[in-house]
């Protein structure tokens, strides 16, 4: 049997977060449902930030009405307390996301409270999540590193993870927040932390510092990782550093898994469609790697360098 | 004892070889000079190709006598045959790099010759290296697939790295010329390769495509690879393929490294300011992945999103 990877597609909130600019709501949508289109499973829709904290997502509700809930898209909504998980809820999200940081300096810069009351938010995301049915998917945010702090000890990340477990979150995600993983030491991490809780479903979420964000995803997939986080284009960074790193380009994490006989489930020419869309939305071109290019007869002049040299 | 790779700078050949039009030899040696302070230990300088096939290299003696014979740097060139070879040796090349291709049509369509042409010329190049005391860097181009004629099967890399080991190279670096490689494959081509041919010294030669150049270099350099090709700023792909994947950034490969505590001897500062010559003097744009951004002042407006929320 084939091996299968699961690709959970950010852009719409995580890339969307990063534009200074709004974006019309029938844009977002427009991008969502097309993205919908390629085979991905799981896209991350919007969030339910205050409006003051991410004016962008003053649309949230509008954006996950307009998405059709009989989709074989599940559609994720970001919440970072219980409020906006209230309001998730209301729009009928059927998973939402939330996420702590290791850094206090992170956590206070993006969530605008200390770590420990992310985690009581979480508590009661957790309590009102079960009662509605409504499954939660946990992100680890610095988890390789902070720009701010340094280091991150795999210590405190182990801690959040066992943390976020007991409140019932089955799947944590390790985040590369700013960009500061290497492929050794996530191939470290997660056989580390997958030996001491394996009961746990870890994915990741890698930024593409100077291109290893690809090579990441591989040695994490080698650990045994089978979710990955993306998003179309390489849009988005991480909101509190601008000029940092891109998030790793769905293309790329796709092109990478079909390529090794990994199946991925999407289609990476409509994906290429969906890149094309997400330039004219954000209005900015994004950087794209080619592929293979086409054979030219251009070098077909080519002459025999045996037969006629100058010495 | 902390590990250490070798990387092979190829821009100023495989690069410069892709530009239509002249760069001035004065700017030539400039780069390859200012790459020399970076503290890699190789670079292949240029190609003493029939400038009727690459009218670029017009000037390889006017490069290779004004590049200091004393300096710690080993200046390769590129001779595609025997007579290319001589006019080599004659400009006090130390080392020369050659290369033959799996496919019959990729061997043509660069080297004008087929593949048991090449290899007679090879013959008559190790000669005269051997003669001289100069060493052989050899290259296998599509040894991970090829453009025109699809998978290239191992048994067709096996037989060529054999021959060229018998025929005096040491070294046989392994070269995904059209961008084909996948990590996984790298993984098993080369695992295989060492395990049948113990005596021989294998390097890797990637292009970038998706994205996927590092991932491969990690891979190659987790089955014990320890001398890896890239180019300054990615500049270069396979000549006969126009839009096709860049070289690996020398850059990306560096930091790769140097973040998973493998010493490569190079200042990424230093190499930064050649991607800054190298762009100016192919008068191009180049791709550039941040590593980490800066952190901003911009988002401590974030307002304490527990206190003020709209539902």
């Amino acid at each position: 049997m084939p091996d299968e990877v699961t690709i959970v597609e950010v852009g719409p909130w995580e890339g969307l977060q990063c534009e200074h600019r709004y974006i019309p709501v029938e844009k977002k949508i427009e991008l969502i449902k097309k993205i919908s289109e390629t085979g991905v499973k799981k896209i991350v829709a919007t969030s339910f930030a205050h409006p003051k904290s991410l004016p962008q997502f003053v649309d949230s509700e509008q954006v996950m009405n307009a998405l059709n809930s009989s989709s074989s898209v599940i559609y994720l909504a970001a919440v970072p307390n219980e409020i906006a998980c209230r309001r998730a809820l209301a729009s009928r999200v059927k998973e939402v996301l939330i996420w702590v940081s290791t850094s206090e300096t992170h956590n206070m810069r993006t969530l605008g409270v200390p770590v420990a009351s992310t985690m009581k938010e979480i508590q009661l995301i957790a309590k009102i999540c079960k009662e509605n049915n409504v499954r939660i998917r946990s992100m680890i945010a610095t988890a390789f590193g902070c720009a701010y702090e340094g280091e991150t000890p795999i210590a405190a990340v182990r801690e959040l993870v066992l943390k976020l477990n007991k409140l019932g979150c089955q799947e944590v995600c390790l985040t590369d927040t700013h960009g500061m993983a290497n492929p050794k030491e996530v191939r470290e991490r997660i056989s580390h932390l997958k030996r001491e809780l394996p009961h746990v479903t870890f994915s990741v979420h890698f930024h593409d510092a100077k291109g290893m964000g690809i090579a990441n995803g591989f040695a994490a997939f080698e650990e045994g990782v089978r979710i990955f986080d993306s998003a179309v284009g390489g849009i988005g960074t991480a909101p509190d550093m601008p000029g940092g790193s891109r998030d790793i380009p769905t293309e790329a994490l796709v092109f990478m898994f079909e390529k090794m006989g990994v199946s991925t489930g999407i289609d990476l020419d409509k994906l290429s469609a969906c890149t094309d869309l997400a330039e004219k939305i954000i209005g900015r071109r994004l950087e794209r790697s080619n592929s293979v290019g086409r054979a030219t007869k251009d070098r077909d002049v080519v002459t025999n360098p045996l037969e006629e040299l100058p010495v």
